[in-house]
């Protein structure tokens, strides 16, 4: 069977927290039939937009950052196939935060009209968005624990551990790895640290034979190890043990 | 006029982002008047617990906090009057992080079903609730920011200031400062330091003429000194010019 527009994967993710009757799915189907193209490097979001429309990720991967006035970023998170663009800042006057394709992505535009329709309409799939940005809040939270208390290789493992378990959720990777546009330079300034740094820490985990980013690719050589040395703690994804 | 459960500070938090009618102030009042005292130091919500409920906090502080494998924490936020408490696990099968009263605090405990009938009776209130919890969200952000990428002095007047501006907004302080019963310690595991370096960095603020914590009390000396030093933008906070 050909994957249906009901595997998009927003609907696998949502499904990882509740059933979704039919209505439910036809709605998600609707928002998959509007998807178009984005191309790398665009701002979707700026910090300080007023009104900015929601966007659902398909296809590639994302960022949400913040610039310092001393002209250093902070990346928040890294948004990939079946999270939401701008959700938490939607109610906001406005956006707090930037969101920037990193690889050219596929996307569907929500206006807010339609969000507020959805409570009406679908209040399972209210609820179950409400869960995807809690869920959303959660990465966050574990990033600043990830920033504020982890040295810098537990927090490198943490990182590539949430991704892998974020990526298999949607059917984009695996207990032996997964797919990763990100450069040096996104990886450090997700994890507060120098782009050097960084390439030393990858080294030290390659070397230790825990995992290897390479050419695009995170391969986890010694998954039971690198979630040790992580102390990698899947309660906060609120989903089922794919890891483990 | 003495203050009515109309002036509760939830109220005041929420009409500055939506005028509420009538019958959403009734639902405030309704919760106000189930109000009783919790102690200072026992987990209202810990991690891990399935099925926690909701509290809204009406007197008093409270943090949201995780505890690492080595035994440190990391302090997410305080809350304080009109902030709610466990809101943005509440969708979670397990609670992500745990919750404990700082002071002796009074707060009304709301049940999930509660919740989801103001969606059917008071949207509005439904929508300032989620505007509530974003806000939350781009707290976190910014304390991931204050970690990430400020230094300690910089990052206190940071946290300092948000404090400040959230205490404006529901009456609990001015221009001028703050009663803040914050130890060195609470305030060392917020900011990602050590209770030494955060004395030193408040001796520093001090001395510089800045800002003088001290006694349980926050004064704000040179407040516009301040918001230059920390670089304070308030837009994420979503409200209006309050210490600006």
């Amino acid at each position: 069977m050909a994957p249906s527009d009901h595997d998009c994967p927003l609907s696998r993710k949502l499904r990882t927290h509740m059933p979704l009757a039919r209505a439910d799915l036809a709605i998600l189907a609707d928002l998959h039939a509007r998807r178009r193209t984005y191309p790398a490097g665009a701002d979707m979001i700026f910090e300080g937009q007023a009104a900015h429309p929601l966007y659902i990720l398909y296809e590639g991967w994302a960022s949400s950052y913040k610039l310092l006035a001393d002209g250093t970023r902070q990346i928040l998170d890294f948004q990939i196939p079946g999270d939401s663009l701008g959700l938490n800042s939607m109610l906001f006057q406005t956006a707090d935060h930037n969101i920037e394709p990193i690889t050219d992505i596929v996307a569907s535009e929500i206006i807010i009209g339609d969000v507020a329709g959805f409570y009406a309409s679908s209040p399972t799939l209210a609820t179950a968005l409400l869960w995807a940005a809690a869920r959303d809040q959660a990465m966050v939270v574990e990033h600043l624990i990830n920033v504020g208390r982890r040295d810098a290789q537990r927090r490198t493992a943490h990182f590539l551990l949430e991704l892998g378990a974020r990526l298999i959720l949607v059917g984009r990777g695996t207990r032996q790895g997964y797919d990763c546009p990100l450069s040096q330079y996104l990886l450090a300034d997700a994890l507060g640290l120098t782009a050097e740094h960084t390439n030393r820490v990858l080294r030290q985990l390659r070397q230790d034979g825990l995992v290897t980013f390479r050419d695009g690719r995170v391969v986890f050589d010694d998954l039971e190890g690198l979630i040790k040395l992580a102390d990698f703690d899947m309660g906060y994804l609120d989903h089922g043990v794919l890891l483990r």
